[in-house]
């Protein structure tokens, strides 16, 4: 991790897995790694209707605020969730969206991977969409080791699911690794001011 | 819910299963229920050595602070969890311990029960120990309902294990109801200043 402090928000409906998601994020960097963490959910009136939110901080020294300023990444596994909770997002920050459930990006340094595609035909198993989802946050961001992340990920599931969760890991981060950061463009919000 | 805010710590070591509890009670609260909930949990260099908490705030209205100012209620599923984070108790709150692993309580306002125990020994499970604690921490708090609480918990587990929870919540609430409140001291720091 380069920056001191980095702030991740994954946002999706209830049955799609992203408050696990943040904890295990939150347990590999906090327990298997050496970063102070915090993870946090909220819910309300508005949490029904497709939409719920976590958030984990993550900072190489203790935190004091411990929610989003500004989103270093933002996952969103729907379209509800990222029309509602995107207005946070650093304007050089990385949007991560599941193309499957997601059809319009309001920023160009997003990346678009059908997740849940994935997770139901490559691997049978829609339920292991986060996972996928959370390799490739992983492997893009380069906020903590994968090392870690397996870690976490095994250490949250039961037995008889490792094998699958593993795969869905691999899967995710093989899929991040076939996308070129590089391509996405920087905002020049202040060069264009100044020039 | 009588009072228009309520806080709750769970702390316990890292294979307990506290963060599940409280992610539970935070769904149970505002997916299930009408509430307002903040749920949170921080890692930190101090999270190693067999404590870790997680908080869950529960409010009537929107919460504007969303961290523990005075617990009303903190379970504690093993003795280092219960001397690092009771410091925040409300006087008049409600320390439930799982007396598998807690040998002292520093306050005369506590339950003991041995959660761990059941989950061992009665349902074969100790693994499900965090959901026995669940169900008698919501039976002696009164903060949800007890329907509500049951969805969430069902919502959270794969169909594999729904039977094995939903005894294991039955007999958190069958044990919380042997428990006699009205027995507890009521701190009367105040009373005894003023006369």
């Amino acid at each position: 991790m380069e920056k001191n402090r980095y702030e991740v928000r994954f946002g999706g409906s209830g049955g799609q897995g992203i408050i696990t998601a943040a904890v295990i994020l939150a347990e590999a960097a906090g327990v298997y790694g050496d970063f102070h963490v915090c993870q946090t959910q909220s819910y309300g009136p508005q949490s029904r209707g497709g939409r719920s939110k976590a958030e984990v901080i993550i900072s190489k020294q203790e935190i004091d605020y411990p929610h989003v300023i500004k989103m270093d990444c933002f996952l969103a596994m729907n379209q509800p969730s990222l029309d509602a909770y995107f207005s946070d997002f650093e304007p050089n920050g990385l949007l991560i969206v599941d193309s499957t459930f997601v059809e319009q990006v309001p920023t160009s340094r997003a990346i678009s991977l059908p997740f849940t595609r994935m997770a139901r035909e490559d691997l049978g198993k829609e339920i292991v969409a986060n996972i996928i989802a959370l390799g490739a946050v992983v492997q893009l961001s380069g906020i903590i080791s994968l090392a870690s992340l397996e870690k976490a990920v095994l250490s949250r599931v039961p037995v008889k699911f490792r094998e699958l969760n593993q795969q869905a890991l691999q899967a995710g981060i093989a899929a991040a690794k076939q996308v070129n950061l590089g391509t996405l463009p920087r905002s020049s919000v202040t060069e264009e001011i100044l020039i």
